[in-house]
């Protein structure tokens, strides 16, 4: 197949839905993994260890599993988690493998290979940054009392699911380091794809590091968003999607897009929308991904069609 | 190669150093482990989760795994242990992986067969119980005042460092199942290594399954019992060889043995050994086998040469 050479940016189950759809489409994928994660399984482990939060890198490798006997076994031994609430309880196997493999090997990413070439992964999962991230956001909404007071909510399970509004999001430390190979595969490739995901805790986070953004935003490649299937949900509480793309041009201001991906059944204005795509560079491609029945959920082939139409269309002259 | 059959019992380092041996004589090997550990790593997940204890398991797949920069390389990995002393701090990351493919699939060979598929083992790992042993032990010499007096010590872990004289040894329950294809590679092979390993809470634990003992009695293979290096350590302080040998005879008065291997430097009085061994019907074959400058470990070349020697040997006439 070979096909564009795609480095699909996010975290968690909306990253894991881009990779499984680009599977589809393109042999040659990358996937950059945010790692601010602090809950779960991924947060016992940097709390017991201070390592990257595994479970992102996890699902994104299981994403890219071969499609065999021998990948689907490793995939569901690697995603199994383990059952009660002992001290292993909720750990997911796989995050203890990389987190075995990352004592072994000083190259975070020699560990993260090892893991691809035992799910025989069609593509390679990197992690954004070289050491753990700490979001914090300042949230309004959350005082009864005064609806524009500001408090500052820290660490990315606490951030993702704030019933508050979210004003602003930074990293800790600030000006972390990019991990090199993440920074040359957003400048190597032929599209990047950021989103969909939680908004603020997997999505833009790539943008508040610093290297990160600065590749995006010069990058020879051309840049495609994808929205989320449902765009208010915790975090995003009140946000409707021009809102989720007006916020891209906050947190960036020099970012270009060239395209924006939505379902139409998450649109409230298409012309608002469209409006606040044209303004970042972007050309509104709406298009039904969601699975019938599940609507929160992608549907893999329908989701692959509509990267597909984007990823494989003709660059327009300058 | 191919060569004879050979299924081994044991658990721990013996049982891996025989295995490391046989591999260098024999492509056609079964390890038929103890499953009565209940320290370390392997007692934690007894705790946790009501399994077998894998740590022997694993420690006898790591033996097998196959001789390539693929088989060495996950070899490594299952064999690492955790640092620290957090909650998964000292467990092998091998054993969480079987312990989740114990989760995954009902048949507990099941999981062994498909982490020998990942070392591209040489050869078959099998728990000689379906369930997890409890050992108990009559221990003397535990009272200052009274060295006649017996103390009843339980568990592995308890019994393999007890300083007092080892009695007599029992399971809880008495009478657990066998694992069915256990008894069956015992039956099916050429011949059957058992030893060496910690003599009361490894090697002869075996005989304390009725199933396997029963099947070691009956079986049409021939029958090598490979004695320590050190014999008196732990539970068998004051052990000389011979009461080694005899300890057998005591625990299972219709076993036979065809052969019996020592190393010379163990052993005190080769002529009551050999008197002890022909009394079970064996021949004693004495050779050095330990590693120069480490004569508590095995030379796995010198180890291997030794059961060549004995393996290879034609089958007495009747």
């Amino acid at each position: 197949m070979s096909g564009p050479v795609v480095t699909a940016l996010g975290g968690g189950h909306g990253l894991s839905a881009t990779l499984t759809a680009l599977r589809f489409v393109t042999d040659e994928i990358t996937a950059v993994v945010t790692v601010a994660d602090d809950g779960g399984s991924s947060g016992r482990l940097r709390d017991e260890f201070g390592v990257l939060p595994p479970g992102d890198l996890r699902m994104a490798l299981a994403a890219l599993c071969s499609d065999t006997e021998w990948g689907h076994t490793w995939r569901d031994v690697l995603q199994h988690r383990f059952a009660g609430d002992g001290p292993l309880g909720g750990h997911a196997l796989g995050n203890l493998l990389i987190v075995a493999l990352w004592e072994l090997h000083e190259d975070p990413v020699a560990g993260l290979d090892l893991v691809g070439r035992l799910l025989q992964a069609n593509g390679r999962v990197l992690p954004a940054a070289a050491a753990p991230l700490v979001i914090e956001a300042d949230v309004s909404g959350l005082d009864a009392g005064d609806p524009t007071a500001r408090r500052v909510v820290r660490g990315q399970a606490q951030v993702a699911r704030t019933p508050g509004t979210v004003e602003a999001v930074r990293l800790d430390p600030a000006d972390p380091p990019a991990y090199p190979e993440s920074v040359a595969a957003i400048r190597a490739a032929d599209w990047v794809v950021l989103g969909p995901g939680s908004w603020f805790t997997s999505v833009t986070t790539h943008l508040l590091v610093p290297e990160v953004r600065e590749a995006l935003e010069v990058t020879r490649a051309r840049r495609l968003l994808v929205l989320n299937l449902e765009p208010a949900s915790g975090e995003t509480e009140g946000f409707d999607a021009a809102r989720h793309v007006q916020s891209l041009a906050e947190m960036a201001p020099r970012l270009r897009l060239d395209a924006v991906l939505a379902d139409p059944a998450a649109v409230e204005d298409e012309g608002a929308l469209a409006e606040q795509a044209a303004r970042l560079g972007a050309e509104l491609h709406l298009s039904p991904v969601s699975r019938r029945g599940a609507p929160g959920q992608h549907d893999p082939l329908r989701y692959a069609a509509a990267l597909r139409d984007i990823l494989y269309s003709p660059r327009p002259a300058r």
